[in-house]
Order: structure tokens, then sequence, then C-alpha cells
């Protein structure tokens, strides 16, 4: 086979469609982004894909006979295996989408589907934060938590689906856990998500005593108080936010001892928007996976942010659509 | 290959080991049981493995020329790539005993080793209560929770040989968790283990208002008032041993809702000890997975109780030895 073999991967979210040409070494070339706009139906979705797929093809200077394979991510529900997108929430009013049948006839080449998030962990484990190691378990960090595990070049996809689904481990009792927008309580998704940490915010400055720069946000809406800013104000030394911040990272370690007790993977990758706050955070999840996990894999495990940034995804899909051959 | 290929599957344990040679589709022979005496030193330890594994293929009425290859599982600690029996404290006082390799050499076969749980869950996967299932999830009953993963045919070892220590997710807080042996807070053996189930026996009847047969136990030692005796007590009908019994499946599917959450297994077992509590337990555990479960696989998941006793780690050790071709 030509060593010149090359993929498309396309990463399909509820606001965009990011896609680009990756080489077999996990090389991208330029990414291009399309506007998923969901509510202009499932049809109109499908082609969407298959042109941010064409653009990014054209976006390489290359043509479609150079393109060996397509790997295609989406957000949940889906049936990986089946290749369909199911009901999922953010891609509303679409149901029962044949994602991988419809690219794979719209450019006759075999097409890797896989759960975004799952793909997102691909990335990270063949050419990002995962890169030379023998497992890894993924959580990404944004509105929601979501997860992906890679052992031994394979994706846990799960019997129906619903493999790495992380931001559902529970971290508290079922009673009285946070509510969780799945609907059970105790989830880490309740926890650590974005908003999950802007409602700890406002929770923590009720019962503040101190001064806090996070006070003139106590009456500013969910647009002002973003999690973004309790990470910076907790950077600058705001001891109210960096009490929100260290508990995020506390139930982030709860996560991912979780996990150890699982899969006991080589890596533990944490990426999303809060990666941004740096080195202080990671590594206070780091200290907190140690003090929490597993004795004698808590000596060996790394946590690592994630490298690839919104890239993991596409990068990810094309490395699905590698793993097809 | 002949159709005829036999295996020895050898399961160590603190008190006992035990063999049996196990024919290619896992049926298995007459087995044979020594007793492990870990305190005569572990040169005495491997020599009565290899004099188990002897006595298996005698009591089969076989010799060694039918045997294709030996699977040998054991308690952690242990580095199960290295063939490395560590520092477990039940085998108390061998360390770094390289068990695959002296039974390698011993019999001049290929031989595969493998944590004893892990090792069950091969067996129910192979030929008990997971058998034809693609994913299957084990969680191991009795003086501690133990577990193990087998996903397509693969065991999820772990990369520290730490894979499926399910008795160590964390179903409560660490800072109100109940106290586990490995030292941390809130691990599912800390609340559904054997000792745990009467703990929770002593507390629940300290409390208790109403009537109860456990009432003489209130001052029985350990050895009268086991768990044993806390299930049978509740299949008779009584209220505040229910109570215990019912709590005891509550925590174990939360154990099993985790598991879903990172694998998401076609089939979850639960084998040991409580196994012999029968239908109306595995019902309750059944029901509160699917009550706190992730919503989409539960509608999916079956919830059974292992088919091998305690067959199956020798059973599983086999089949681990038949993957090795």
């Amino acid at each position: 086979m030509p060593a010149e073999l090359k993929y498309v991967g396309l990463d399909v979210g509820g606001t965009t469609m990011k896609a680009a040409v990756v080489d077999g070494d996990g090389k991208a070339y330029r990414s291009v982004v399309m506007d998923t706009q969901p509510e202009r139906g499932q049809e109109a979705g499908l082609e969407t894909m298959a042109e941010t797929i064409r653009r990014a093809v054209a976006a390489a200077e290359l043509t479609m006979a150079d393109i060996a394979a397509i790997g295609v991510a989406t957000p949940g529900l889906m049936d990986i295996r089946a290749g369909l997108i199911l009901d999922p929430p953010n891609l509303k009013p679409w149901r029962n989408v044949p994602v991988r049948e419809y690219i794979e006839k719209a450019f006759d080449k075999p097409t890797a589907y896989q759960n975004d998030a799952n793909a997102a962990a691909y990335g990270e484990y063949w050419i990002g934060a995962g890169r030379g190691s023998n497992s890894m378990v993924l959580f990404t960090l944004g509105t929601g938590v979501g997860g992906g595990i890679i052992i031994q070049d394979r994706t846990i996809e799960g019997e129906h689906s619903h493999g790495g689904e992380l931001g559902h481990l529970r971290i508290d009792m079922p009673d009285r856990g946070r509510l969780c927008g799945c609907g059970a309580r105790g989830c880490l998704e309740a926890y650590a998500s974005a908003s999950a940490v802007t409602r700890r915010a406002r929770e923590e400055l009720a019962g503040w005593r101190g001064t806090t720069t996070l006070k003139p946000y106590g009456t500013a809406n969910d647009d002002e108080l973003t999690a973004k800013v309790v990470f910076n104000l907790a950077a600058e030394g705001d001891a109210c936010a960096q009490k929100v911040v260290d508990d995020t990272a506390f139930y982030l370690a709860l996560g991912a001892t979780a996990a150890i007790a699982v899969v006991d993977p080589e890596v533990i990758v944490f990426g999303g928007g809060m990666v941004a706050a740096g080195e202080p955070f990671r590594k206070r999840i780091d200290e907190y996976v140690r003090q929490f996990g597993l004795p004698y894999p808590v000596k060996k495990v790394k946590v690592l942010f994630a490298e690839l940034g919104s890239d993991a995804g596409f990068i990810g899909a094309a490395g699905c659509a590698k793993q097809l051959k």
C-alpha cells in the first residue's frame, strides 16, 4: 500500500461541524467549518456533512481519489455499530439518521462512525496527550462532561454505544447527590460541567464571609458568570473562586479514580474548556487522584491535559477511518 | 489442529488451590484441591502448584502429552504481564513469585497467567452466565468484592494489573463513606462484602424498633452472625434482615451502574456467596440497576447470577490458556 494514504475526519457538533484531511501519521491539513443547522432537518444535515468533507479535501488541495477512507464523529444518542444517529438532544429534530451509509454511498469510500467523545479520545491517544501509551481515558469538560476510553488501540464503544459515558459516573449517593441533566443524582457532570461550576460558584459566593472579586457577579446572569470567569478569578488569586476550582479538581479526580478501578489506564487525559486553567489546575487533579485512587495504580498513572483542542474530534475520526483497513 | 486439545486450569487461593483439565469447549474433568499453605514459603507454594496440576491431569486419566497449555490464576497484587505474584495480602509471606515462568519450565507448556477474579470472569464469559455475550462485567462477592471485565474475548487487565478492581469503585464520598480495608472511604467493598453485610446487620439491629429474629445475634461474634445468616433470615421473612439485604442489592447496583457508565457491557454477572440468596436478591439488584443506571443501556443490559460457582476460576484459567495459541 502506498505510504501516502489519507483520510478525512469529520466532527459533527450541535452548532458547527469541522473536517480536515489527515495523513497516516495524524497530521492534519487545513480544517474547514460549516454550520450544522440541525433545525433544517436531517436531509440537509447529511448534505452539509458531505459538503464539509468535500471542502476539507479541497482545502487540502487534494481530490477524492487521494482519500482512502472517511471517519465521521457525532454526538449521542447513537448506534455506533449500525452507523446511526438516534435521537441526540443537541441535534433536534434529527432522528435515526443513517450517517455512515449516507457518507459511504456519497463518496464510495469505507466510512468509520464513532461517538464524538470517543473520537476525541482516539485522537488524543493517536497523536495527542496519550500518544505512545497503551491505554488512555479521556474526560472532556464542556457544557457536559464526556469521556472516551482507548485500550490497546481499541475504543470501548460499549454494547449499547454508551461506553465511556464518564460524565454519568456517580460520585455521590443518588439520594443526596446533585441533580444531573440526565435526571439522576450524583453524576460527575452535575459537579464538574461548565454550568455546574457556575452553579457552585453562586452557592459558594452566597455563603462567603470574606472579600471576593466574585462579589459583583452575585446578581449576574449565566452569560456573565461563566466557568471561564471563575477560573480566571481563581488564577488571579481570589480565594472564593479558588475554592470552587479546587472542588472541581476534587470531583474530577473522583471520576478519574472510578476509571482507574474499572480499567486502570496508563494515562488519564482531561480536555475541553477548563484546560485553559493551566498547570495549577492539572496539578490539583493529579494530587487528588493520588490521594483517593487505588494505591498501586496511582503510583504510576499519568494525569495529563489534552493537546489537540477542538481538533481532537476530526483527527480521531480520521484515525478511526485509518483503522478500517 | 486436532479437536481434542486440552488445557489445565489452576486457581490459587489463600487457603486452597484447585485445578482441573478442561477441554476446548470449557468442559471440566474431575477437579482436585490441595492446601496452599502460603506460610510454608513460596518455593513450596510453586511446587504445590505443579503438583496440583499433575494431580488434575491424573484425575482426568490423561498424561501431560494431552495438554496443550496451562493457565494459572492467583490473587493480587500481581504483575499479570510479567507473570509475577507481587505481594498479595492473603499469600503472605510470598513476594515476587515468578509463577508463569516456573510453571512454563516445569511442564514445558505455554502458560497463561491471570488475576483470579479476571479468570473467574473469563470462565463465566466463556461457558457460564455470560456465554454467547459480547461483553460482560463480573462482581464476585466474598470476603471482599472483586471484579473482572471481558470485552470481545479480551480481559481488561489494566495497565498496572488492576483492571476490574470493582470492589474499590467508590459509591459514596471519601469524606463520609464507610472505611474500606484498602484504607480509603466509600469503596463498594466496604458496603457489600460479607463482613460489611455483617457490620451493617449489627448497626441495623442496634437501631431496630420492631421484632426481629436477628435479635439473638446482637451479642454474637462474627463466626455466628455471618452474611449467610443475614441472607437466610431475610429469606425467612425477617424485616430487619431484609432491610440489610435490600441495602446490599442497592449498593451492588450502584457499583453496576458505574460499570455501565464506563464500559456499558451486555451482561453484568454477580457471583460468590450471596448468589445463594437466590432470585429475589438478583431481582432487587436488577431493579436498582434499572432505577439508577444510564437510561438507555439499562433498557437492555442483563443482570445475572454466576453459574460456575467456585469452578469459574480454574475454568477461566484454562480458557486463558486456550487463548494463547
